[in-house]
């Protein structure tokens, strides 16, 4: 069952990503973060592998793409904010890098 | 050589869009178009073809994808506006529908 995430687990979860570069969204209980690759192919690469987790974990980004950099941004819609997903989404991110 | 659309041209490659669902967006020397999909395999499906092109021809698409959802924006920044390539590749996400 997902859930919000509670104030308990939101440091544990959401602090290393901030140190990886990921920020909350202003006036959504979201989490973006911008990443710039060395070419088109390598931007659309990264994103299709992340394509294929997301579908796995039926958990989709919202996500925009111009040349070499991707804006991603993570949040629950079924919850309306940040749950673990994001945060698991989140690091396979940052792991297919 | 890419070369901005004259005026004479414009109607003859953006009419055929337009009716096709394109439209010119506010502020810009520029067209976009949403597509919707059934499922995020078929939207993400449809972008990784579109994108082969895309680096085939070395014109990118500026466009974001939500699930199900793909805003393609089309525009040729090396000459600040619109030219052929953006209409060529218009087209070829037509015929990847």
């Amino acid at each position: 069952m997902t859930e919000i995430l509670s104030a308990a687990t939101r440091g544990p979860l959401l602090d290393p990503l901030f140190s990886a570069g990921w920020k909350e969204v202003d006036g959504r209980d979201a989490i973006e973060k911008t990443f710039v690759f060395d070419s088109f192919v390598d931007a659309f690469g990264w994103m299709t592998r992340a394509a294929i987790w997301a579908e796995k974990w039926d958990h989709h980004p919202e996500w925009s793409n111009t040349y070499n950099k991707v804006k991603v941004v993570l949040t629950t819609h079924d919850v309306g904010g940040l749950s673990a997903l994001d945060a698991k989404l989140a690091r396979k991110m940052e792991s297919l890098l």
